[in-house]
């Protein structure tokens, strides 16, 4: 308070009264103000007279000074058998209170929780460290050292419920500025809002923008902490399935000549001087890599969309998972791998990550995923549809309420969320996809659909040069620009098929989740390049 | 032969016998030129009136016509008990040779290559079968069907040198073009060609363009068949090892807002109208995600640098492998991960991808890599170089001759060909690395060398806002470009650190190769953008 403050003086006689009161009145909010304000500001070192004063007081910054051989303790790892050990801690301030001698933090370390007790006994803590807990910012970096202690009652809001820390000392590593929003407001479920709205009382609620514009803050939420890890864990069981059936993990380029597979939606810039465009997908390039003999190759990398639809499944920028194989007659070749695949991936998920899918169900609860390995030709979907009055065009492609549609008829016929759709119409698939041997009206192509929304499209592709460059402008894809593409499968081009699938949509709807948003880290749509 | 010829019918006498004479050479060297075509026009379909026409001829399109239940044998696994089988191979002919009643096909597959034979004994194959064979194109993919034969001598210039197939079947699958370089050229070694030389014989040498423009074909060596299976291993290996450790998977945009981390090597591009760029790397993102609570991550994915360097290690496009991890006071614990990581994984490459290796070195023969964990100061780094009389600035950057030399140094005294040098000076690194508590003209960052070459950057980040600040602005980094990932900072920062390594680096160094560009799948340097 460096403000100097103007003396309350007694007024002078018959001196203009009504301005003096009221300068008395600013002069006592003023001194209020600073009173709120001397509370307000937290005690950032220890009393130098405290005899307990190392114990506490901010950290110097930690800039790699001296190894010390000291350990730390995960908060996750707490449990009945430390008791009575000495533990040091790095967590976050998740929530603080008390007053006087006492002093509860909940500390916070992903998503696992633990009771910390600041009691001023003169012995594990004074009263001036008591008070500089009392005022840690939330969301403070704190290293906290004490003993681990059996509390009297369970603490039931904490994930380490039988177990509390008795604190001896308590160093600030990294304080929190004022935050933005508070990340139990941003953890709640609706239900919880819901149920305490019917109760009157009213909690804040955090919008996806204020969300997504303090990424950094909103993905400390447990649920988001298990969303990632879950996507981390999809990418994991789909290399590890695929690297045990023979694949080949590769990396195309993402920087393109020309119009990478055609159409509007590219991201177009130049390349030292050269027009140049960021691929769509790998699809070119995984087809190359086929007829260079390897076989079997995948892929897992950012996938390109210059689209300006605002949906709740589109993004700009998206997480590619790609594979592509030599076949040797027909694509249910793929189709075997796709099912096999995805039956391992969601067993992975069950059995090895649960924790993970607790903690997103416990904001955003959902229906187990279930999953059988179902096909149904593009045309028998239709009779569905048609069977159950819904308007489709046989030949055209399904909507996004059709797919929903069907999706719900399927679950209903075969209980299961998982399902390929295959041999679509032609006229809905791109030029490289390889028309049906019988019937030019349809294409050895698939979709593969989870909860009912699409997740996969995949195809035989079309190997032969000829009828490439035939395909291709009949689709109207100028042939010029893909001539290397092309040209490729002049010199013995292997039969081969693959399916592209997008990452954050599969871990959307395995979840169940409503926008896909939720399952990029930092989602890029046709409004947010940031942060 | 649609052409009509000119009947060579004798001359009038007297009329211009010169052009007369002309005209004969002219039609003489047509008719042998029309027999020349005739022999290389090579038969597509079985001769109707042969009783084995089944056995032989293109086969239609593969359109995923039918599942006929038929099962394809993989060459490689061609071997001394597979004699007496029947198989059915599909594989490309890598050779072909033979005249009259005989054919020797050597049939490649991946890097495995076996000799197939076909006889005209009118029971397995008939004459015209034989000459089906014979004219097959080189790199043509091709069903062969037949019995497996133990040779009576070793077929020393195949894979499986102690099998051979008795062909009964052969259908073309995919017919390839004229080649623009023979694949048994591009898999010479230069000591194969030296040698050659020597003895007289000229071998044709196909240089990098020519590989380049070509990739899909040129791929198809053994060596590169070697070094795109050892870049899938190293990937697998890098995220195999830091799973383990509790990393987690992260996938970050590769379309930002503002200047990446500064600098003009940026690819530009508009964005929904906003000015955007490509991400140099994502070390803006990862350490979000360390401010995000995900504790520890990695992430491989493209990276983009508009340098015009056109050297043996630069490219515009290259795979980072990245992690990121808080620390609890020092920088070392970052290098503990990084010597683990590289330890486990060069031992991981010799005993899980030797095959692979052997692949490479049957073409591009390396030393062995010798792998120790050696830490050494840059301070002490500038010691050896002077020593040994280099010109050295204490507080400069080493050029790439003088981290030649200072390898060659290490190697010799620690017999490593892996090192880490740390502690380099401030001023050479950017504006997020940590200066050292002790001393401003130093820094917590440190290199990682392979055979004397780069391929990893790292350091201790700063974590505080304040100070990040500072350092933007003394390093000249618009602040307001990187406003979201300063305040990343502000709601309480862990300590982190972590590093950048070059896949295509860690590849090409492991093999001792003199070219990055040999282990890219599809190159991208200032002059080439296709294929």
């Amino acid at each position: 308070m460096a403000d100097a403050e103007v003396p309350n003086a007694p007024a002078a006689e018959g001196e203009a009264p009504a301005v003096n009161k009221a300068a008395q009145r600013a002069a006592t909010k003023k001194a209020k103000a600073a009173a709120r304000a001397a509370k307000a500001e937290a005690p950032t070192q220890a009393d130098p007279d405290d005899p307990l004063a190392s114990r506490y007081g901010d950290s110097e910054l930690i800039q790699s000074r001296s190894i010390t051989g000291r350990v730390w303790t995960d908060v996750g790892s707490l449990g009945g058998d430390s008791v009575g050990k000495s533990v040091l801690v790095r967590a976050r301030v998740h929530a603080v209170r008390g007053t006087g001698k006492n002093c509860f933090l909940v500390l916070r370390q992903g998503w696992a929780t633990v009771q910390a007790v600041v009691f001023a006994d003169g012995v594990a803590a004074s009263k001036p460290m008591v008070k500089y807990a009392q005022r840690l910012p939330k969301e403070s970096l704190v290293d906290v050292e004490g003993t681990v202690v059996a509390p009297k009652e369970a603490v039931v809001s904490c994930s380490q419920s039988d177990v509390e820390i008795q604190v001896n000392g308590v160093h600030c590593v990294s304080r929190a500025a004022e935050l933005p929003f508070q990340v139990t407001d941003a953890s709640r479920s609706e239900e919880e809002v819901r149920k305490a709205a019917e109760a009157g009382e009213q909690f804040a609620t955090v919008l996806q923008d204020n969300r997504l514009n303090h990424r950094y803050l909103d993905l400390r939420t447990p649920a988001n902490q298990g969303i990632f890890r879950l996507q981390s864990a999809v990418c994991q069981l789909f290399r590890e399935i695929l690297l045990a059936k023979g694949f080949c993990e590769i990396h195309t380029p993402k920087l393109i000549g020309g119009a990478s597979e055609g159409g509007a939606a590219v991201f177009r810039l130049q390349y030292m001087g050269q027009p140049a465009c960021l691929a769509q997908s790998p699809q070119l390039y995984k087809q190359m890599a086929i007829c260079s003999d390897l076989g079997r190759v995948f892929e897992i990398g950012p996938v390109f969309r210059a689209e300006t639809s605002n949906t709740h499944r589109h993004l700009c920028e998206f997480t590619g998972l790609d594979f592509e194989m030599a076949i040797h007659e027909h694509y249910s070749e793929v189709l075997d791998v796709v099912e096999d695949l995805f039956m391992n991936m969601f067993e992975g998920l069950r059995a090895r990550f649960s924790r993970e899918l607790a903690a997103v169900a416990s904001q955003f609860p959902f229906e187990p995923f279930e999953a059988k390995p179902v096909r149904l030709l593009f045309s028998e979907g239709i009779k569905m549809l048609q069977a159950a009055g819904h308007d489709v065009d046989p030949l055209g492609d399904l909507s996004t309420e059709t797919e929903k549609a069907l999706g719900a008829l399927v679950k209903e016929e075969y209980a299961t969320d998982f399902y390929i759709l295959h041999r679509y119409p032609a006229a809905v698939r791109p030029f490289y996809t390889m028309p049906a041997a019988d019937d030019p009206n349809y294409s050895n192509s698939f979709d593969v659909f989870m909860r009912g929304e699409e997740i996969i499209s995949g195809a035989q592709r079309v190997h032969d040069a000829a009828l490439l460059v035939e395909r291709a402008r009949a689709c109207e894809v100028p042939v010029e620009t893909i001539q290397a593409y092309v040209d490729s499968f002049k010199l013995g081009a292997p039969p081969h098929g693959g399916v592209g699938v997008g990452l954050e949509r599969v871990v959307m709807l395995y979840c169940g989740l409503n926008n896909i948003r939720k399952t990029s880290m930092f989602p890029r749509d046709p409004k947010r390049l940031s942060p």
